[in-house]
């Protein structure tokens, strides 16, 4: 097991890595105060894991709520039922809301704990890829809006997260791709040297490899920690941890949530990124064809889906929470490795890498 | 005008305290950053202070919601118009959420200001005296669930209140009651030398003397702003703002939220919590009747409604956030002028205090 820390002010909290975390008391009661735990899962994770979790919370009052699996969840009726469960229960204050499951599991559980009694402790154990490179750590927790991805949530620090990658193995194939969109975003966004050991190393994670899988969590956990710790509430640099997201976001709302993965979209995305940085002749064509062949690679999607108009993608993208005062700002690439913010491009570049017919 | 400072880490956002404030763009500029601005009102002040308070916001883009009167528009609900509203509007991360009203629209709008793309800026123009003195400062935000008050919410700041004290002229005599009764609280708490004032300036208050007004808002905010500084999320210190609110709240679920207003129920609370300190022995029979006086002088309740049973009151009692792994903590008095919380006590002097027959 590895232990990262996310410090955050006069705060340092735990990413444990490793396999078989779930049903350790002792990773967990440092972060615990109360007795009262509710364990938020989904209906695919909790014949799994819900027991195994259950034991990670030792003798305390543990309470369950399994949730309907899918993006199509991620609401404000969601989010409700945990707060009903919690008051059902009469949990108080120092109580804890724990997420069993993927990114869906504990951006909702999360924005339940960050608001119920105006915010209790919040545990995460996640049972995805994607989840525990990404989502699970940092502290975003949100709800979608039929007009926009996580238009509604709070940041709120997990007290503790348990990344068990044994958990990988029960992992269904495509979810296991729609994670490594969010590890090669890594590499994209600051770590040229982990996106070349992907290069290597991509045949292995499909191959589910324990040690490739283990690195690759833990150094995207890494990278994600010090991005957060420094800029925690997203005012400049924790935005690059968005690259393709823009794109992937418009894409998940304009399809119905839960039609194409969270990480399908943003590996889009990130193509999308790389092609219009190519065409503002940030990046070379070499620097993009990589980045289209290791998304080809992990069988993600390198074009945007044929069904969604380039114009609706366009107004959906308006949506973005990096938008100031109407102006959309995108993080593109100045290399494989080095990523920036920008609202500083010819607007036809944008739609000209949409594929609109008139682009002007 | 006088302001007053809420010191907050890095932070320090004004109060502003004086008549004729709303309209004066001067007070608001240096607060806001980018060129959106909703304006949450509700039906009853919309007609009196809108068309001003729009123009407290100079040039900007504001838009303006209105949201029916009253606690038992309090809800999730409620809530979801806000953010759609922000939504429709397309109103990026950089924008304001702007609360002209009472306790409730401040609540409500204040936890859509937290929540809306995790979080933007919010202003509080409160026009109720109980709003001006207590909820508008100190960045609690909250709505109502069935089960119990203020249960789902966050700690939000607001970056600016400006508490117009001109609009007092313009409030129903029952919610200028009932604001003091918020104001008869931090003479109990922690400031002898106002309860003192009140003894003597409670006619002039109830009269709508201005010079009282202000001194009473002024002398209400400072007493917070130096709670809130010492304890934002409300660790220790904080909770003893709560004096009253734990048998209040009991009483504002338990008749249905709005048929007590909260002051109302916040001042037979303290009637309610002094009676409990004094059968605990930890203030005399003197101290006890100076409160129940000044509660009575200004036509406030003193006893608990008749149609609410203790143990239904006693069960409600125990969904408030004071509570820890199943215990009741209680706000109780040592003297006129100092608070302490406390699980310390005889379960039998509570439930004597609420009038049970059987009580043991």
């Amino acid at each position: 097991m590895r232990t990262i820390e996310v410090a955050l002010g006069t705060r340092s909290d735990p990413v444990h890595v490793g396999a078989d975390l779930i049903g350790r008391p002792e990773l967990l009661a440092p972060c615990l105060a109360g007795t009262q735990v509710l364990v938020v899962t989904n209906a695919t994770i909790a014949p799994l894991y819900l027991e195994t979790a259950v034991r990670s919370f030792g003798e305390r009052d543990v309470r369950t709520l399994t949730l309907p699996d899918g993006e199509a969840h991620k609401t404000l009726v969601t989010y409700e039922r945990i707060l009903d469960a919690l008051l059902a229960a009469r949990f108080s204050r120092d109580c804890a809301v724990a997420a069993l499951g993927g990114g869906v599991v504990g951006d909702l559980a999360g924005f339940a704990a960050a608001t119920y009694q105006r915010g209790v402790r919040f545990v995460q154990i996640p049972t995805t890829l994607l989840a525990q490179v990404d989502s699970s750590v940092g502290g975003k927790t949100a709800v979608n809006h039929p007009r926009g991805k996580n238009m509604i949530g709070a940041f709120h620090q997990p007290v503790c997260v348990l990344a068990d990658t044994g958990t990988l193995e029960t992992l269904p194939e495509r979810e296991l791709r729609a994670g490594l969109a969010e590890v090669i975003k890594y590499g994209l966004i600051g770590d040229a040297e982990l996106f070349r050991w992907l290069e290597e190393h991509l045949d292995a994670l499909l191959a589910r490899d324990r040690a490739a899988l283990a690195h690759a969590v833990e150094r995207s956990c890494r990278n994600k920690a010090a991005v957060v710790a420094a800029d925690e509430h997203e005012h400049a640099g924790r935005a690059l941890l968005n690259l393709g997201h823009t794109f992937g976001h418009a894409i998940e709302a304009g399809l119905g949530y839960g039609t194409w993965l969270h990480g399908e979209a943003v590996a889009c995305g990130c193509c999308l990124a790389a092609r219009m940085s190519k065409r503002l002749g940030w990046i070379d064509a070499e620097a993009c064809a990589r980045i289209e062949d290791i998304v080809r690679r992990a069988d993600l999607p390198t074009e945007r889906p044929e069904e969604l108009a380039p114009e609706r993608m366009l107004e959906l993208m308006g949506y973005d929470k990096k938008v100031r005062s109407g102006r959309l700002r995108l993080v593109l690439l100045r290399a494989v490795g080095e990523a920036t913010l920008s609202d500083d491009f010819d607007p036809g570049a944008l739609r000209e890498t949409l594929g609109m017919r008139n682009a002007a």
